[in-house]
């Protein structure tokens, strides 16, 4: 089910949304999760570019929260898609392993890619680059 | 215990060394494995470019070699950074959390940036950005 949780100390505040379809609710628990972090990370950068220079402003808070909700589109969008192709292709296949992860990484490379605006051969490297990365990372996870 | 694997139809070829240490080993397994990924990454990209071109070259081979080399050893030492990290971090703290991931990736970041001869201001955002990658992967983890 689909949630996005704030916590803090002993605190939880959680919202959860049931879309009535596994798939769905993957994609979107996927896209509001991965989002926060994205926006999190434009958060922590320009705080530390505050920190740094010692000085903020009006304007450049309104800077910020721009590139919060920009950033946090896109990696929640990119972080949806990989997570519905996974389902879809582990749904589609009837196994778990690696292999869902490198058709869904080379899918959402493929996607993000084009949706990006580059043209033939970057976007099949762009695929592979994102199948051989969903793997990696697919391998990190049965390491620890 | 750090093994590299190699799989055809039902034969397996497995190489496992044991160096006596769970963190090395861990280090070494990430280390051999994402390396591996890394490098077939790069032979995935050339044999699209040559099928692409429709042709081959002796002098194109030895590249392609050169570059898996250098591209598998670079995934590698990254992923080997990263997993002992984590792996540190959560014997240090001893708990099992996405805490883990988050100061993994942080410490991974900088040392990758400050390896590559980045200064002050690159390596504090690549190490936020690296913090935020491996936070983002292990919720995607956790998703599926």
């Amino acid at each position: 089910m689909p949630s996005a949780g704030l916590e803090a100390g002993s605190n939880k505040v959680d919202v959860a949304v049931d879309l009535g379809n596994p798939l769905l609710n993957r994609t979107v628990d996927g896209f509001l999760k991965i989002g926060a972090v994205g926006a999190c990370r434009v958060v922590a950068e320009d705080a530390f570019d505050c920190i740094h220079r010692g000085d903020i402003s009006k304007r450049q808070l309104e800077e910020t929260l721009k590139k919060m909700c920009k950033e946090g589109a896109y990696w929640g969008a990119v972080a949806g898609v990989y997570v519905g192709m996974e389902y879809g292709v582990e749904r589609a296949r009837g196994d778990r392993d690696w292999k869902n992860a490198l058709i869904g990484g080379i899918a959402t490379g493929a996607l993000v890619s084009a949706a990006t605006n580059n043209k033939g051969n970057k976007i099949a490297q762009d695929a592979i680059t994102g199948g051989a990365i969903a793997t990696a990372v697919e391998f990190i996870n049965y390491l620890t």
